[in-house]
C-alpha cells in the first residue's frame, strides 16, 4: 500500500530535517493532519515566509529581517569597542543569554576549510577587515568553536587584528562549571592545564 | 537579543511538533536558513499541501487524496471478505508492511473515550454498522491497540458484529517474537497465557 502523494512528499521532507528520523516524521505528518491541521498550515507558512524574509545584517552577517539586527542598530553596543568574533547565529544566542556582554558580534557563518572551498571571503573576513580599518574596536573577543577549524579561523584572524592594531583575545577553553575532570576529553583537559591561572603565589 | 520574528515565530512552530523539542526547533530553523532554503521551501509547500488537500477515504476513513483509499479502490482486496478495524491510518501501514493481509481496513481514527466525548459515531461506527448491514464481510479481524480503550472498542464492535450475524477476531497478543519473557510487562505476559495453543496433546 502506498500513501497518498502528498502525504508521502510531506513525510520525506520532514526525514530531511536534522533530528527528525523516518519514524518521528511520519508521527509528525499523521499528528497534524489528524489533530491539527491549522498548526500545519501555520508551520507550512511559518516555513516560507522565513525563508523568504530573513536575510543577514549588512554589518555582522547574523540573520535579520532587518538591514542592521537589533545588536548592531544599538549605539550602546557600538560604542563599547568590543566585538566578538563566532561561528554561527546559535552561538549569538548562547553568549546573549549569558547576559554578561554588551558589545557587539561579527558572524562567519562558518569557518575556514580550504579543502571546502571555504577562504577568507565566504567567510566575510572581507568585510571584518573594513571595520577594523575603519577603526573604533578596542578588542576583537575570538570566540570560534575548539576545534582545529575554529582554531584554524582564530588564528588568522588575530593575525589580521595584528595587522590593523587591534587587540585580540580567545575565549577560554577548559572543564566546564559543574563538569567533573574524569569525564572531561583529552584536549580540554589539555586546554585546561595551559590556560590555568595563579590563585596565590608566595 | 531578540531573534528576527519570522525566525522566532518559525521555531515556535517546529516546537510544536511530537518529537521537537526547542533545542531541535532552533537547530532546524538554523539549518534550513542557514543551508537549505529551498529545502525549507519545499517543506512549507509540502504541509501547506498536505493538510489541504489530504482528506479520508470515504470507505474506510484512512488518510487519502481520492474519495476513496487504493486499498478499498482494489475489488481484489473487497472480494476478500475480511475486514481489519484498527485505530490510526499509521496501524494501517504497520500491517501493508507485512505483506501478510489482503483484506480490506476500517480505520476508526481514534477509539471509544467517553469521558472524552469520544463515543461510536466519533469514531465512525455508525459507517462500519452500515457495512455490516451490507453484507459481503466473512470476518472482522479487530486490531485495536490492547489499552483498555482499545479493549473496551473492541468489545463494542464484537457485539456490533454478533448483531449483523458478521464473524468477529481478535488479533493475538503476547511475547514478540525475539521478545525475552523477562523483559514484558505483565500484561501481555498475561495475554500470552490466555492467548496459549496446544503444540502437543497425548
Ligand atoms: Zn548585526
Ligand atoms: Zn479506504
Amino acid at each position: 500500500m502506498q500513501l497518498s502523494p502528498s502525504l508521502t512528499q510531506l513525510i520525506e521532507a520532514l526525514r530531511c530535517q536534522p533530528g527528525i528520523g523516518p519514524k518521528s516524521a511520519q508521527r509528525i505528518a499523521f499528528h497534524l493532519l489528524e489533530r491539527d491541521r491549522q498548526g500545519g498550515k501555520q508551520l507550512g507558512q511559518a516555513l516560507t515566509k522565513a525563508m523568504t524574509v530573513v536575510g543577514h545584517c549588512q554589518s555582522c552577517r547574523t540573520f535579520t529581517e532587518q538591514a542592521q539586527c537589533d545588536i548592531c542598530a544599538s549605539t550602546k553596543r557600538q560604542d563599547s569597542g568590543l566585538l566578538c568574533v563566532v561561528e554561527s547565529p546559535t552561538d549569538v544566542l548562547a553568549i546573549e543569554q549569558t547576559g554578561q556582554y554588551q558589545g557587539v558580534y561579527f558572524v562567519l557563518m562558518g569557518h575556514l576549510s580550504p579543502i571546502d572551498g571555504i577562504g577568507p571571503k565566504e567567510i566575510g573576513l572581507d568585510i571584518l577587515e573594513n571595520k577594523l580599518q575603519q577603526g573604533g574596536i578596542n578588542e576583537v573577543i575570538l570566540a570560534t568553536n575548539p576545534s582545529v577549524e575554529g582554531e584554524t579561523t582564530a588564528h588568522f584572524i588575530a593575525e589580521l587584528c595584528h595587522k590593523y592594531q587591534v587587540n585580540a583575545s580567545r575565549i577560554a577553553h577548559g572543564i566546564p562549571v559543574g563538569g567533573e575532570l574524569d569525564l572531561v576529553d583529552g584536549m580540554t583537559l589539555m586546554h585546561a592545564f595551559t590556560g590555568r591561572r595563579t590563585v596565590s603565589q608566595l
